[in-house]
């Protein structure tokens, strides 16, 4: 069939400068010792690997939220969109930052329970009252 | 065309006396005094109406999470729904409680960007690290 | 800024013969004096309107599901995807064919169900049962 | 990296009094003997696991619509939402309801072709029609 | 527990002549040796197999767009909808007709980003403005 | 009820020098005199308005794709999540770069097409052929 069925991810030793560094300041600013295949994924396309760190550095720094709020956050999204990797990914990466069995059961009751109300609301054709406006 | 293009929303004085319980406990626990569109519509269905009440208050109730980042992660999911109606009415819950425009603005930055490395990551078609198993 | 913000519908007395006979078939299997808007919408591209009333017209006749039946399903598919336009016509055109109340509110509690635990199969990462394989 | 990557699924052996009981719930009133992995996983959090057996057994009841079609509409949401544990658990248990082949392919070819008018409703912004609202 | 599972893929020496007759087409098209599991699958309704490959035959084939441009347009959707099967067989499909590694990662830069920014538009509430209705 | 049910756009005159900053690049480079709403709403966080102008500057940039083929892409992803606003505005500014209703029509195809087959294989659980991992 065709050459690009799939991307490989690429290994620091094969990565180029560019990605290099990027890779380094990961595990810089994670403090870890290497990267996870999300970035050695993205690291096909050294433009948006570069990009995507940017962003997330900035986005998941603690802020008028803590670190722990934020991945439940992102955590519940991956869920409403089924993400498997973002889902084993960010939660060990919550657990890492604090979350305790308890706060991640208690983010799925609310992210079920706001997936089933969404649809009630859109089936029931609910009309937004003037308060929210 | 057809009889039920559209459940109205059922006013306090129409309604039964089932629902008439599920709206008294409804402006109780919430010290409010009238309810939402979404439980006069729901009330078309008075066992969803009781059924769904009876998870928001146990589920929204204070925990090992606060009752603003319950809040927070409920609007991060119905954005990613697009659940305008959801969207509107716990933007103003949440505000009521105690979420500032800066805890919604960090709250909408994380789940904008979980929205796009969700896709990333199924496009890249990232493989789970072992570690996340 | 630009030509095309917006593709107009197409009234009958201005479409092309082409697409009259579209309108044409669907007024008569559908037994009505005019065709919905979105027909007149997708009259804007002949080959789309021809293919997706050939398909409408195929899959949603009677068979081994009777119509209603059919149409409980194409509503609980629109509330989950929230498209606010085939909510209000398949209630519509659902009613028509004798959906009661009591069916599009239970179909509504099993989609809104359906749609908090898909969730929660994915957040606890459920593994596929031996048996359902 | 941090302490719970994963949420083991809890067998009965293990289990508290309180997911027992639950446990015991499900299978007598399924009348099978063992429940699936999706319980197991929940009962990590037995107020989810709770509130949700309780919520399907209410809602998955025969009433205004029989088991089968109940089936056939969380099949189809599940589908829609791309969710491979409730599409291999379900559509067992439809078939084990008595849902044909035959069913089970004219409900897909239904949720399939929502799909796609759902999104070219959006596309082409289809106004509701008058009789719609 | 039951009897139908999962639909097992139908082999072309197993087939029906209706389904030999599209998988003679498919392969004749695409000039290819065999179908892929897509196809297989879909067998287990004729009806479905029929009109589903005649609509991806007359909506594939070059004509405004280019068949590279439709594959990139198709593998975004299903990156959106975590598709894992579409975007492994549309991949390699789109390689094989032209996609270059670069067009790949531009294509899901862009619909990354798309994915945020529908979000935000969302979150925000973002009034349309007068020039875009 | 309470304080923040609504973020209001923030207009060019009652801007911060931050958001200006941004609002004037964004005007220079799409050689326009207003940004849309969706910049407008964005200001109420600078941050994320700068943030993801960066982003899109970067990544509608021509490349290995050119302008419209990036703006059909985003429109398919649009239509797909159901967001009305960036359909309406990138519909508007595909037009402006040169999009013709015949390439928005064969887009509209394939995006619904590539929905309903999404569906069909998450359902029919079509298993990934050895040719595509």
């Amino acid at each position: 069939m065709a050459a690009m069925p799939y991307l490989k991810p690429i290994e620091y030793d094969a990565a180029s400068d560019e990605v290099r560094a990027v890779f380094d300041d990961i595990m810089a600013v994670r403090k870890v010792e290497a990267v996870n295949n999300f970035w050695k994924s993205l690291a096909n396309d050294p433009a948006t690997l570069r990009r995507t760190w940017g962003n997330i550095k900035e986005i998941m720094a603690p802020g008028a939220l803590d670190p722990v709020t934020k991945e439940l956050i992102y955590i519940a999204v991956s869920v409403t969109n089924g993400c498997e990797y973002c889902i084993g990914s960010h939660t060990a990466s919550a657990a890492g930052k604090g979350m305790t069995p308890e706060m991640f059961a208690e983010m799925m009751a609310v992210a079920g329970m706001a997936n089933e109300t969404n649809r009630l609301a859109a089936g029931y054709r609910v009309e937004l009252d003037e308060a929210f406006r």
